[in-house]
């Protein structure tokens, strides 16, 4: 049976898309860039700051918050959106991601995943029932399945048997999934690392068994950006047209505007915000490195024509003494524009595929970026 | 010479007394109390917070920023107001009480003090002329002058040696600030540490020099609240009554209360900002420990009557959920919830003293703390 599609394509330039995904807490302008709240809040910002930024949908990690406060506690507090008091649409991963990353003796056998928590040493199993569960008491707008992402590069039979157990997890996954309320969603995740075939293979396994969208999952994991492109460009073709594509943990601006390009509509990624906690500005001009001394004493802001106050405002010589100086403002200040950059680079993209003239807007940003910061006073 | 008087007592109420400090960048509601933004920041807050939250004015720590960026930089970029966009008024330290805590290898001489940068080991040398002339660069609307504070408990005749120096580079500051833009103001700084008859000639030793407002130091060094009262009740005859007193350091919102009864007109504290990166808010049940597991499965928020957001919008389990998490946002929110709170308490005691009826509110406000908190659910 095929599910409700919630996701209204608006138009295409060349394969890239825009379109409309609604939710029960809002609607989401693709394509979107979701910045990841991880453990319930947003490092360095406040979440009027987030929606103030552009961002209409913000990722939540189901890893972190089953282990604290836990799902069971949050759904008590009313949910995700209610509990944080973002209130907007909330995309949770499936803690599957994490639990390779971060757990300690994790053990991924065909019924699920066992491991203990990296904050007290607890013994969890994390099943595809159970990652669903979890993410209906979380009560996010968007759910994925869980599953198995190796770290490339890899031997194809580990990629092969991880790809194989992820659509066998994606059938449990959807059938965890009856009977949740109507307006919620469930995406399914493409894997089989760097190998065509093996992607091609779970594309088509995924949509023959049907999701409200599809995730193109285990890249930005090491591989050169060459091969993320060239995976998608294998997957896409295979997803259906009109449900919604999300490229999972990616990425850079660059990536961002060469995956929509590609046919992408949503991404995540810590890199706006952990990069702004470095002291890394992402801006029209490129990234730049707010601790080198060229700063020190210039009295420009970033970016004079940014539409976000904080780039437009302060010094780079403030800006500079704040990274220099450890300065929690300088991590809150640079986390902003990192944020309102990724989100005014996604409007802009909207913006230039509605009206078809993406391919000169691709080509200008990447010449800015190719420029490079103004010149030093 | 006496100096100009940019202080207005609009009223008084016992000892108690509320006023208008006029600055070249604006106008101080006292009794003020000043947020510190040790470096040049405001720890986990935005500037535009803190003056939301109603603070007039905020004080900068001289040590730290002539280490970094150094003062001639700030000046270079407009001074402090301009290079941290915080625009109003500044009190300046004199760098002297973190030489005393945080540089290594100091010595003091009549000459001044000598130590290196905990930073990066540069020998320093800081006079009163010195210290005048980086709070000069700074733009500081109030300077104060260097003094030498003695940790109690100590030896009278330490305390002693360190009074008379103080006085010493009293006078010298008051020459050193000659020709300072008429809108500038110097502070000098009563010391004599727990011992009443050394207060008193502090205070008559600094009234004769003659400055634009006069600081109480060398207090919240160590010693019980009675002793810290007892000697603001010592020094406070000894001040004009028309000029602004300053207790440096302090405190808790008792503290303040407590010191403004007793005629103290400015204050300032890391206090509510460093409490609240370790999960405490000050509230008018008292001090509230958000770390504490009573507020796990708390819907309720911090105190449904605050006027600030933060205070009567997340609830105490998402409070409880980020402190525990470390997530930064709840040093964030708590930091803007207890400068709001102080904020708060500072305008209800200008309201109270305005209106006569101080002692009134200084009993309900004690017993609110004593009180304490809300029941659990
Ligand atoms: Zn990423
Ligand atoms: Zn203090």
């Amino acid at each position: 049976m095929s599910l409700a599609n919630h996701f209204e394509l608006l138009g295409r330039d060349g394969d890239a898309r825009t379109g409309l995904l609604t939710t029960a807490h809002g609607t989401v302008r693709t394509p979107a860039f979701m910045p990841v709240g991880t453990q319930g809040a947003m490092k360095g910002l406040q979440w009027q700051d987030v929606r103030d930024a552009g961002a209409d949908i913000v990722l939540g990690n189901t890893y972190h918050l089953m282990l604290r406060p836990g799902a069971e506690r949050i759904h008590e507090l009313g949910g995700l959106q209610k509990f944080t008091r973002w209130g907007g649409p909330m995309l949770t991963d499936s803690g599957g991601f994490q639990v390779m990353s971060l757990a300690q003796l994790r053990k991924v056998k065909e019924q699920g995943v066992t491991f203990r928590s990296h904050i007290d040493g607890t013994a969890i199993e994390l099943t595809p029932e159970r990652a669903i569960e979890v993410q209906r008491l979380l009560g996010s707008d968007i759910a994925m399945q869980l599953d198995e992402c190796v770290r490339l590069p890899a031997e194809r039979g580990d990629i092969e048997r991880a790809m194989q157990l992820s659509l066998r997890w994606a059938e449990r996954s959807r059938r965890a999934f009856e009977g949740a309320p109507a307006a919620n969603m469930l995406f399914g995740i493409v894997q089989g690392g760097d190998i065509p075939e093996l992607r091609r293979t779970s594309a088509c396994g995924l949509t023959g068994i049907g999701f409200h969208g599809y995730a193109i999952g285990g890249l930005a994991v090491g591989e050169p950006q060459a091969t993320m492109l060239a995976m998608i460009e294998e997957a896409a073709p295979w997803l259906p047209m009109e449900r919604p594509r999300y490229l999972m943990g990616v990425g850079t601006p660059h990536d961002l505007l060469e995956a929509v390009a590609r046919g992408i509509d949503m991404f995540d990624c810590v890199m706006p915000t952990r990069n702004g906690r470095h002291g890394m500005a992402f801006t029209r001009f490129g990234q730049i490195n707010l601790r080198n001394a060229r700063h020190a004493d210039d009295p420009r802001p970033l970016d004079e024509e940014s539409s976000w106050p904080a780039a437009r405002d302060y010094s780079r010589a403030y800006l500079h003494h704040l990274v220099r100086s450890g300065e929690t403002l300088g991590a809150m200040l640079l986390s902003g524009i990192n944020i309102a950059y990724y989100q005014s680079l996604m409007q802009a993209m909207r913006s230039a595929i509605a009206g078809g003239v993406f391919q000169e807007f691709r080509e200008r940003t990447r010449e800015g970026w190719a420029r490079g910061d103004i010149a030093s006073r």
